[in-house]
């Protein structure tokens, strides 16, 4: 089985698609059967193997490549009789951000019926929006930190203890996000979080705080599933990275150490990440990333497409994408004939 | 101005949709540029006004239309030369159910950057979800009523007093619904909504409760916004509209009579609406159904695209078309200019 790697899209995160794309260059090598680029007018080209350096994109060379098309079943390029569909191949959803990670690619590669790795509609919204996430985590059973959502019209007041941190409600990638240790400066943070988004997420900012961070999905095994978790990173200690340090962080594909933490937390990691996936994230391989304060678990946030898909959090990451794409999620399938028209009009004749 | 109504789909109320439309063509008439159908097989066929009838749809005659496609700006047919796309037109997303509220159709447009009334991504999820809507509206500061979440590993008991109500969480139009009155019935009626959803939603069955529907949508006014109402309706009373009178409901064309409510309770039923709406649906007309107890007004449902577009609501509905289109939501610009991957070189040649 092949993999057609999907990445670019129109997002502020867009750059660091393509450094996710290059690091999954270097993992995955034969297993890539396409590179899918997703350009910043919604267009989809085919680029070669060896074109995927980050110069070709930024120097708009990429522009001379196949340009392909979403099609029933599978991409496909014009030909002369029509469409070429692609060689058949498992899409991995590489869009970081708006476009991959809001819903859009699911409901396009779904509508298309093209297999794909990747969150789907409900579960892309559930994490992409921080406010949603929230909701939906305590719904769940899973603890997130008290919050105030900001719109426009709130005034620049909170009633949340200094330091705060402010965080546009759908962005990810630490674009945007300010921390602020005093009530005098918490106006002009929020102006630089509208910047990008009409919701934010206010939050206190807990410094020193226990961070881990926990990738799986989940297998059908005939009947019945089972989750597979990647190992358990405490992630490097900055107290944020900025963005370029979450650029280069996006190009990861040495294997980090396991966490050193007790059996226990480990199990409650996983059954919160369990209780986030069920049900939800089905057909995609996501990272969580999680707090903890005084033994107690707390959801940070949900990554449905994590920077290149966490590989390196996997001991045999490639399995881990072979197994996964034989547990795609199926529509349920709708019978569309009529009877219930038929039945009127037959009342109606009468 | 004219409107492209679009509707089918692949969803249980494929066949109210075709019937909604026919509504349409008889309120609207000349305003519609195009009717676009969406058929079983997510194919896109351009009907002439002369063929909305529901035979041509139940028979496949539709199949001999010309098939469009999306297409960047427009919908557009194959011609000899490429693709032809359609005159301007404000696309009226018309399919109920799946793929028309689901998030699909808010998705697609929005991708190919085509101008629709209806709900975007994220209102369509939490919309179409009736356990997300309650999260959703409760974050809102709006009531609804007490649930359970049943899923198929759910034992078939509830902690709710009987008579219960059961909704398949992602359905419309009573699809999959049962009350019922003792325990013992309950595991039959789970399997039945487990046909339809993985999910269900469990609810306290309140008879004879006061029902009220109130629709509405947003303008732009200079920088100001402001919010347009229906006139509010009482629903006509039957324990439950079956699939079939739900079915005729969604032909409606006939002016209804406003509700003989108090001015209190008009006022609270739009705040409560006005919460729902803003900073969500924006681009969509949704009708918002409330229940009132004890004088609290209670969420039941949020429906995005409404049964003919809840056109009898409205004393000017052509009028309301039109001033919404003026107010379609534009999506935030993202400027792609590559600094951060220049900048990386640039550290990296160093």
């Amino acid at each position: 089985m092949k993999f057609d790697v999907l990445f670019g899209g129109v997002s502020y995160e867009h750059e660091i698609s393509i450094v996710s794309a290059i690091a999954l260059k270097k993992v995955l090598g034969d297993c890539i059967g396409h590179f899918i680029f997703l350009d910043s007018e919604h267009r989809f080209y085919l680029i070669p193997a060896d074109c995927m350096k980050s110069k070709y994109f930024t120097q708009g060379a990429y522009k001379k490549c196949t340009e392909i098309f979403l099609h029933h079943g599978r991409f496909a390029q014009k030909s002369l009789f029509g469409m070429r569909t692609l060689p058949a191949g498992v899409v991995i959803n590489l869009i970081h951000g708006a476009d991959g990670e809001d819903g859009s690619m699911g409901a396009l590669l779904e509508f298309y019926n093209i297999p794909f790795i990747g969150p789907r509609i409900e579960a892309s919204v559930m994490s992409f929006n921080k406010a949603l996430t929230k909701l939906y985590a305590n719904a769940r059973g899973v603890k997130t930190l008290d919050y105030e959502l900001l719109t426009r019209q709130s005034a620049p007041l909170s009633r949340l203890p200094y330091p705060l941190i402010l965080k546009p409600a759908r962005l990810g990638s630490s674009i945007g996000v300010s921390v602020v240790n005093e009530a005098k400066d918490l106006e002009y943070a929020m102006d630089l979080a509208f910047e990008y988004d009409d919701s934010i997420v206010l939050e206190c900012f807990k410094s020193g705080i226990k961070e881990y961070n926990l990738a799986g999905y989940k297998i059908k095994n005939g009947t019945q599933s089972e989750f597979r978790y990647s190992i358990i990173e405490e992630p490097s200690k900055k107290e944020m990275l900025d963005f370029e340090n979450k650029y280069l962080d996006f190009s990861r594909t040495a294997q980090v150490l396991k966490a050193d933490i007790s059996q226990a937390l480990e199990e409650q990691l996983k059954q919160n990440f369990a209780k986030l996936y069920e049900n939800a994230f089905e057909g995609a391989l996501i990272r969580c990333d999680f707090f903890v304060m005084d033994n107690e678990v707390y959801l940070n946030e949900i990554n449905p497409v994590p920077g290149s898909m966490a590989n390196y959090l996997f001991s045999d990451f490639k399995f881990a994408l072979h197994e996964l794409a034989q547990s795609l999620p199926k529509k349920h399938s709708i019978n569309i004939n009529y009877k219930y028209i038929e039945r009127i009009h037959h009342v109606k004749g009468k």
